[in-house]
């Protein structure tokens, strides 16, 4: 699979057809066929890894109290994760369209997602470290969990070199958290935010 | 181009024949044919016009000194736009991967979008109703195009029932702004909110 994966990713998954991925793996059609019998299927394996993958994050951060630092490297372990399953993030509408079931554990991740969000936020206020009403908080945890899903696509529209660098990503992400950040975050969002200025 | 736009976007460009179009407007393939040499044709004539009236919108808001209503305004005509063609933004990895002439016009509007919305912000900040730092500030108005472009494509995969309703859209760019505001801003853009929650 993960030949498939590193093709989808590079040459977009509709592009990509399970001929050529037999060709590359030098192994008949035949043969993949046996294992995967449509291109479907072979996209619904990739997800149920990526979606491991995910829920295994998403369920990580609730052990102790959150900090700045934590929550930096949590989103970067996410968009790592996003990295390497990229094709999913470039088409997300079209994917959802043409495979009902993976739409809907798809939803399940970015309702989950919106779930963590929340309670990393909540635990940044609950130290004294964040400060936003409920519609505020509400507005923050939508905007966390679609700027972390539509910066891949966003930024491959947009820019002319378009890496997808994770640590752009955890920075624009950042940027949404920062403006709500009091005290002794505010600094250690700053300082992190120099060294990521400067390529660390 | 009506009827072609209106196929794309309740069905999906991908999904939707040359020869459909011709057999919703009752005429012959041929005839079309005679119009529209290929899809690709038809795309390229329904994105300049998508082209010009995004153009038309961006260039209005330089005007005078903006105030939270203009720019909820502002936004609410840019989300109408975007929903007129919105096919467009359910697929917008693809439909730059596949068009390669259209994908450097719309990098063109997204640019003009962060313009825009720079220019928005630092009128704000002029009048002394918002308060960013320049490393605030460039994060701030990346996000809103992002949000902005990334919404109605965010919405269809998360919500069940997702209409994607311009005031939702418009709520949710706002509070991107919203922590950095100060003054009769803030009071202006609360006054607003409260209107959107009880739906005007």
């Amino acid at each position: 699979m993960a030949m498939a994966l590193a093709l989808f990713n590079a040459e977009g998954e509709p592009n990509v057809t399970t001929n050529r991925i037999a060709e590359e793996l030098e192994i008949s059609p035949g043969n993949l066929h046996y294992h995967f019998r449509t291109k479907s299927d072979l996209i619904e394996a990739l997800f149920a890894l990526f979606e491991q993958r995910m829920l295994e994050l998403l369920a990580t951060p609730d052990e102790r109290q959150p900090n700045i630092e934590d929550i930096w490297l949590f989103l970067h372990l996410c968009f790592e994760t996003i990295g390497d399953f990229r094709f999913f993030y470039r088409d997300l509408t079209d994917l959802c369209a043409r495979h009902r079931g993976l739409h809907q554990r798809f939803r399940g991740i970015l309702n989950l997602s919106m779930d963590t969000a929340r309670g990393l936020m909540t635990g940044l206020a609950d130290a004294g470290q964040l400060e936003a009403d409920r519609q505020e908080m509400s507005g923050l945890v939508r905007n966390i969990v679609l700027v972390s899903t539509c910066w891949l696509a966003f930024d491959q529209v947009i820019e002319r070199d378009g890496e997808g660098r994770p640590d752009r990503a955890v920075w624009q992400v950042m940027s949404l958290v920062s403006p709500y950040l009091v005290g002794e975050a505010r600094q250690q969002l700053a300082a992190l935010a120099t060294q990521y200025q400067t390529g660390f």
